[in-house]
């Protein structure tokens, strides 16, 4: 078993109405390979400026993340702002810094290569097909995505979805690619694009897991409190990735399972800010976690 | 065990992306009655005027509904029209014509008043106050409301809620009510406003039942296509009530199945105009729709 996690890793500033924090570990990369790491040892390819706080890059060690991908080169990592509006309903943008993101290229190690499974989060469209060309295996492929790259970069979108397994896409995002707010038949259009299985996340409400003719619902915890929604979506599909890398079982079963356990790291991951919530968790933290999402769903 | 119903009746006209349709069946008594049929006798109590369809009849009667508590009146029935957005997310209410409902007191006959289970369902809370005056019996109480009484009639509300076992409300009305977007907030605020149960509705996204310190999740079936959600929420709150009074066990783990037959039934109800979904249904069709909800939930 081996998973491979490319996409961002940044230094975030974030305002919700519970408070407010800057410079805190953020990108998708940082939240699904910490989500990750629960199941597997994700391997990340990412790029960081001189100025990454080193307290992050012990966190990654400390949650065995093979780290060999990560570039550090002269300047400064991407920054991203956000402020969120009381209920969490809607999400501003401040900033964008892209520093030396903007000029990164996935370079993917020799030991990378033969990865049975890769974790596409969200970055442009043409960088993940750049990972998919120096792919060395038949990997099973989890493509994540967001709003931005299907304006801007719809063409490489489109055909990067012919190269996947498992397409990870919110509401409103399936909603602009297929044009049909049914998510039966926004799932059905999405699978004709490539992916065998597609997930629609729902935010608070869960998620839908489709794949043939079967759907599974997984529901969002009911929790006391939210502090801060950033990266929830990146800490589901990292787990989600690292499950599927453990159990290398794509049964429609286990998938659910994997949904699940996804689901289980995202409601840590929504609790605290940045990273905080899906650091340093014990086992039995992730089965309690569980067995509320039992009680609450089983019947 | 004996199911009493007391809310509107009417002669709807509906209009949604899928066709229009007009004078069907409608008001919140009309989907609970038919929908708590499939498990229970519902005794109803409501008006009509003279115009109101043989047909409405002969369809109660088929489904063993008792009518002894139905007024028939000079003037004619409630009448009701509103039209839906192209994704249903929205509805705007083309006319309201009260008619005989303007004068309507509801009076139970004699054996009505020793029901087991009485369904609040959505008339005005002074009306559901002088249900509860005139019941014999220690029943467990259902009530269903509406926005619009949150605004027009809120101390009657407040008052009723105190009578109740069980709110069930939606997303918006919780929020009216409570100030609480987090749906665990809100519940626990309501649940200090009398009902030991709350349901709270989310529409496609399935609904939260909360009890003590637990919380059921049930998802919104996944259907192909929607034809009109008119009375989706009093179909599911109807066939739950008719559930409760058939089995006459209010453990969790049997309001849990109460809940989900209630999404059963309001899955049905949605595929069809008015209340065509939620007529004539087979035992079979029940326990199909049953699995597929088994199929998309557990885990």
């Amino acid at each position: 078993m081996s998973l491979l996690i490319v996409g961002s890793l940044a230094l975030d500033t974030i305002e919700t109405s519970k408070g407010s924090v800057s410079e805190v570990p953020g990108g998708s990369t940082s939240y699904c390979s910490l989500a990750a790491s629960y199941f597997s040892n994700p391997q990340i390819v990412g790029v960081v400026g001189e100025d990454f706080p080193d307290s992050v890059i012990s966190l990654f060690e400390d949650h065995h993340i093979d780290l060999e991908g990560m570039q550090t080169v002269a300047g400064k990592t991407f920054r991203w702002g956000g402020r969120y509006a009381g209920n969490f309903d809607d999400r501003v943008t401040l900033f964008t810094e892209l520093n030396v993101f903007e000029t990164f290229k996935p370079r993917l190690p020799d030991n990378y290569k033969k990865a049975s499974h890769v974790l596409l989060a969200n970055i442009h469209p043409g960088l993940q097909h750049e990972v998919l060309n120096q792919l060395e295996s038949e990997a099973f492929v989890i493509l994540d995505t967001m709003n931005l790259w299907i304006e801007t970069a719809h063409e490489d979108l489109i055909s990067l979805m012919a190269r996947v397994n498992m397409l990870v896409i919110n509401e409103e995002e399936s909603k602009m690619l297929t044009g049909k707010t049914n998510h039966k038949q926004a799932a059905a259009e999405l699978r004709k694009m490539g992916p065998e299985w597609i997930i629609i996340k729902k935010g608070q409400h869960g998620a839908l897991l489709f794949y043939e003719d079967r759907v599974f619902s997984v529901p969002g915890l009911i929790l006391d409190e939210v502090i801060d929604p950033t990266g929830a979506g990146d800490t589901f599909v990292g787990a989600l990735a690292g499950y599927l890398d453990q159990s290398q079982d794509h049964s429609f079963d286990n998938v659910k399972l994997a949904v699940v356990f996804g689901s289980v790291l995202a409601s840590f991951c929504v609790q605290n800010f940045s990273v905080e919530g899906i650091t340093y968790l014990k086992e039995e933290d992730l089965e309690e976690r569980y067995d509320e999402f039992v009680v609450m769903s089983q019947f």
